[in-house]
């Protein structure tokens, strides 16, 4: 693995959890497995924190914060062009992980890794700038008032950021909020999924070799059912930016007066008219559907065809479907074992109502232990599962609709609402439709996609509550504040 | 009390809530009493909601958003310009009410109505531009991208907002909850306070009379406790904002994924440093901490004076607090019979603790009834509750300070963190200060103020979420969606 | 003409100026007479001021600048709001002269009176906003810096600003000019154009009745021939806001280091693709060129047709112009009489040397005075002067394109730039083609407008310098100012 | 000199010019000599191009300037950051040049190059985010309007951009107009002060081994007697950005309708107030008014000292300038000889009429040949030409008042007006100070400064038009262009 990543494991080869600067074991003697999905058995083991080490890693974040919000942004930006850096030059390691532990494919799991350095590096750059820019307002803007009044209006930090990403980007959807909120002045405190946590605490590594300061970032391990509560409810937390399923509802519900970055999922529907263009539709469906055996947010997971050219849609789709790889990550199979057995179970649990309720199938279902091979149901109708729940599996359903507003009817009732996407050469249907369609983002004649990521990403209803993307993500981590300068009199600037 | 408002009023006498573009009886027979805090007897009544009457509210709330989101951005704004003219034309029997039932001295009654007009007239106007622009991103501002995405950001409406203002301002700060969602395209409910829900409900007449579309402004009464968690925790609600005590709080706590607005008051402390103006500072103390008796979030609530001019600085807010009126809002006292028999008794409790501990009294404390006579505590210390609570009433303590530092640990210790302000000459001891105190603003020179309504207001831990001022209200009630053009080859715009 | 315009006519008739507050006769007793384009005789008189009267007027103007702009945000606005009642309450009198002195159409003129209104006082409450605005940057988003400098950035008024509205809306592109100076805390001086001097006096007075302070707005009249280079060169003026022909470019070079805003004219092309709407295309040409005579900067000013649909498409057009009413303007006829027997020459010589060289005349050339039948020409080629030249009256010139690149390129060789438009329901074909064409506005699916005045309005090349659209103009006649805290320690505010 | 600059220098050792990616000799046989101020001898050459060289460049720079605009913005970014890190790495061979050719101090001379690589990477960065974000309007803002409209407005290139840096930041004055100019697309044609020539010339070497493409960046040299004028009023130019001194006027006079930025110089005061930190005026005077022997733009030029601490402030300032050391760059002295003679001989024309007039000199003046002593000058009055000029070397003139209006008054009357400074604890007056001061930044408590670099930067009247800073050198460098989208029926987003 290389010495970079050297204290990062123990001797008996369990995971380490990191706290103010340094890397730790739990003195619980306990640890959490993580299981490959392609062979189900445990690949790595992490620390199995006790709820007094997540207090003693809040306090070191709580007491590091004040210090770090003192660090000039250009040196903030500096540290992240370090952190950067460092994790493009340690790359294979991590990706061999997330190959490993999350059996995502080979070259896909090094691009993560190497985005991931990018995104850092933009943050940098860009918090630097966004949270060095307040405004200045005068008094007399508002009827009655002379310019007596000067307000300053400042962005500060929140104070300590709860970060929790999903398992299916564990290295990118960390650093995606560990960025924004280090340059924005708070320190932050990551949990990392089960699945993922190996590659999410060699992912910190880079961030304590850069030289960053103590307590400003750390990583809590652990059983989600033992400490996840407690994390989230913690006192010392001023923030929480999570992604993953809808245990971020309940994370909402038991928490308090507590900003929330929340993503949640999405049934991300594609609307195909019937002027579009079908071999563009057909492979975006593909690829957006079935990428990383179509364990995404942003995975197109329903398709819904006019029926004028639904048969030409679904024969194009099934060609391309057709010739997806199927295997293991390390051979950088195109479709690979999903996340767990219950999560297979899940998917196939949602095939077996299709198939009970009559869908076509237009290539077979197919399954062995967490591998499924792609699969294409035609005729799905509203009382089938499919249409409504997320496989977060190799698995697309289709609906054909007589009426484009049948197919907006139908987005618009999916209380997952994270983004859609619709496919017309027309401008004035493009508009109209992506306008009609409640979801955070409607993709025009392309799969839904959250990058580039300097571009808003949010999710409506269950699908999540505030923005991200680079920019949004530095504003949900600040809270305003004003001084007010009273003069003694009056003052206009000349000019 | 003039035609405008009859039909606001039931022929038993009892005001009706306001549903569907209808003023209406509750079927329940039930009223909620609202006493006069000068004569702790009945007043007004209002009608006590049913939860099935709260049902049909949000139903006609839910379903007017989707056609008032339609309505173009200018007839909003021309709407709320005749709003506010209406209010104005109308002012004095709503002022009237407030006196009433809230005792706030009769000018400051009116002009709190007219401030509303105004606050609504501007509102509608800024809503009109913020709301009307969106950002067009390219994608080529990120690394290894060109430029064949283009993504429109908009700010659209979040849907039904739940606005429940304070007893102490229920016209303005419930005006200004409402025309900041209406004018994003909101609908909204208003939950007023008992005490001002005859004057807030009375307010609700000018956006009926203006013509405002069945069901973007509906208004349901009934006891908090009956009805509170019910409406907070309605499943249609997808937004609070609420001003008010810690009641907030719990509100995040039952509540789930929704964007709250939260103002909970304030302990707001005025420093005042050696160099000061004392004169400025001891007229703002005077100004600050007693006007309306001390009820407001941005009263002055605890003085912190260096030691060196304490003398002096406690002379001179004797000789004010010496000067002011006392006795009842009709005869527009300054200091006036505060809201409650239990806020009178909750305040004495501050008192009498104060007094056991050894507290200086500089005026005499004294009450009858529920009226207080102002009073001002010197030599107080940290042992003293009223050195940390919250009075809400005419009632000031000094707490003498060695070191400035002294007084920013005081201020920043405490969970309530809403305004603050400071006195000195000295440009760098005015910056380092103010930034050294944790609280959404900090005034420099002047006591604590909510306006100019433009400014950003907003507290820090317990005092709230999210920010307040026109613009934030503006902000705080939309949510970003996204519209990303796809190319089918990259394009740049030449110049 | 009613009670309200009468201190703005001498006993002799003739209109007088307005300097300093009060409207004046020249001492040189001449005068400038305006001919009716109806009747080609004199229908009014103005002032011909002398060198020393413009002198005067700027004086005034400087004198009265600085306490201008220590006029409260909200008091401007408020000034133009009451400016705004008062030209709409008194409208028909100086859309009569409008009628008499340019021949815009009865309706037309009165509209341009009620829009002209509406864009004061929309600009008033955009100025109250934007200039009441500032940046606030801190030094240590700059490598190598601490927060120890804190720089406020303001935009203050540039001092004196000329405006010379044209022709063709010489009250309604006098206010774009006026409203945004003034509430950026400028003075002006207006020079109307010859003919609409009348109509622009009268609007004046809206100013003065609402109370304007002293020579914050003044207006000289007089032959452009005597004082304009005069004026446009007067070291008191500090911008010059102009709209016209390329005089403009004459003006820029007499001038110094001066900011101008120039709008000079337009030859907006008009594309449509194969795949056009051709009804919508076609009643957008008909419109876009034909109203008020093909007076419009923001006319369409030649067709380029892509060969497949240009027959149609000329068909279609063809109806449409047939079926414009021709005559006088106080019959509120579509076509009316050009602006002068020499503009009608001009047109003329445009239409015979197409005639010359060949051209195809779809409805017939026909003249009486300076009254021109609408006339579309088909079969423009490149060697014609009307394929490049600017008629500035009705006359539509066709130019068949086989490929719409060699549209894009007779586009982007004329100097002038100022709008275009195209005719495509292809998304990608409209984006692309819009990026392609360098002019300052691209209509995609429309004819050239300068409306809605919110949106930004420039030309480039030899059509202008400098964005125009209310917000634009506001930034226009501003200049930045910095001032720069520097503290005695770093400090960096705590959230 | 080291192998990087090699291709840079004609065998016969006189400096190339560049065009069109390729480093060339002169056809005319001509140089232009560059002298050495410390010995008014030649110590380099640089070509002599004719008018049909410069036409060249200007035909290269044209035609690259499509294909530039069409580089994504990250990749322009990228070439910014190469050339910086180029230019960093080959910094001292450069900083010598700047030592031989203007005499600057060999430590400031290495400064500069290297905070010229910083700005260079900064304006990379800013570019790639300000150029990429434009705005979405949506017609609805508008009066009488619904949403059928939507308009996108974009920050298009203007073309190919003149840069002219002075002699006295030959290097950083170029980048900081150059790096803008190409982020926002436009390509370059730099000229070079004559004294600069030799360093800004090798400083473009670092942007052609950084790979920019042929024909964006060029460097024409000449003398600017026989090609100045020529090159700024070229037909091919579309914007100067130049920095210098009057000469900056004329060139606007002799020009067209071309955006200018310019900036020509200053005569900054420093007012120093009654209750000022003394020693912080007196340290910020001495380094503000003598560091480069005064040769600065923002140079303290003038001292308006409070006559109650006049004595103080002199006493201190004496001390300081007596402590400053004087002779060669190369030993890194403070006070190095002026720039040439002639400056020598103004800066004495200066001294003398002070002399003349009865001034008391605090330190004596002395001379030789171009190195002038650094010279403190008291009790000046305003007939004095040294009240009001510029002289451009290491000679102070004091001025005491009586009121700090008389300063004011003093500051603003002067049509000079690029920065000024105050000294005052207090901090309503500082506020009202540096409002009432006309120039174009105000430095509260600390020297005039043109850094840091991302802070806007600007004159009042003679001192320049337009503002530079990163961001506002960007804004400068572009102009507007919408596209509007009109639909065939309004459309509402919904959320």
């Amino acid at each position: 693995m290389g010495g970079f990543y050297d204290e990062v494991i123990a001797s008996n080869g369990v995971y380490k959890f990191y706290s103010d600067g340094e890397w730790k074991e739990t003195t619980s003697s306990r640890t959490v497995k993580i299981l490959n999905p392609s062979t189900n058995e445990a690949v790595y083991q992490v620390q199995a924190c006790t709820r007094d080490e997540v207090d003693t890693i809040f306090d070191a974040a709580k007491a590091a914060q004040p210090g770090w919000a003192k660090t000039p942004l250009w040196k903030r930006a500096d540290y992240m062009h370090k952190v950067a850096a460092l994790m493009k030059e340690n790359a294979q390691p991590m990706a061999n992980a997330l190959v490993k532990e999350i059996a995502k494919p080979a070259k896909d799991a090094l691009t993560e890794v190497i985005r991931s350095g990018d995104l850092i590096s933009y943050t940098g750059e860009e918090g630097l700038r966004r949270l060095g820019e307040g405004k200045m307002l005068v008094s007399d803007s508002y009827p009655g008032q002379d310019r007596s009044k000067i307000c300053l209006s400042q962005k500060v930090p929140l104070g300590v950021i709860l970060c929790i990403p999903p398992f299916n980007y564990p290295v990118n959807l960390a650093v995606s909020k560990i960025a924004p909120a280090l340059m924005a002045g708070n320190t932050v405190v990551l949990k990392p999924p089960t699945q993922g946590a190996a590659s999410a605490t060699m992912m910190c590594q880079a961030f304590h070799k850069a030289g960053l300061p103590k307590g400003v970032l750390n990583v809590a391990t652990g059983k989600g059912s033992e400490i996840g509560d407690y994390l989230t409810t913690h006192p010392k937390v001023n923030c929480v930016s999570f992604t993953g399923g809808d245990t971020g509802i309940s994370i909402c519900k038991k928490g308090g007066m507590t900003p929330y970055q929340m993503e949640l999922g999405g049934k991300d529907a594609c609307i195909v008219c019937a002027d579009a263009d079908i071999d563009l539709a057909a492979k975006n469906i593909v690829k957006g559907g079935y990428s990383y055996s179509g364990q995404r947010c942003t995975a197109v997971k329903v398709v819904l065809a006019a029926e004028e050219i639904a048969d030409e849609l679904v024969a194009k789709v099934k060609k391309g479907v057709e010739g997806l790889s199927v295997g293991m990550p390390e051979d950088d199979a195109a479709i690979t074992p999903v996340i767990s057995e219950s999560s297979a179970n899940f998917i196939e649990g949602l095939v077996r109502d299709a198939e009970a309720k009559n869908a076509t199938f237009v290539t077979p279902y197919k399954r062995e232990k967490n591998l499924i091979w792609p699969t294409l149901i035609d005729n799905v109708t509203a009382d089938m599962r499919i249409a409504w729940e997320e496989p977060f599996g190799p698995v697309m359903p289709i609906i054909r609709v007589k009426k484009i507003q049948d197919a907006i009817d139908h987005c618009n009732s999916n209380n997952l609402a994270l983004q859609g996407c619709l496919f017309t050469k027309d401008i004035n249907l493009a508009i109209r439709l992506s306008d009609a369609m409640s979801s955070g983002t409607i993709q025009v004649n392309a799969a839904p996609a959250r990058g580039p990521d300097h571009f808003p990403f949010q999710g409506f209803r269950d699908s999540g509550i505030g923005s991200q993307g680079i920019q949004n993500s530095l504003e949900m981590m600040v809270k305003v504040k004003t001084t007010v300068l009273n003069l003694d009199q009056p003052s206009y600037t000349v000019g």
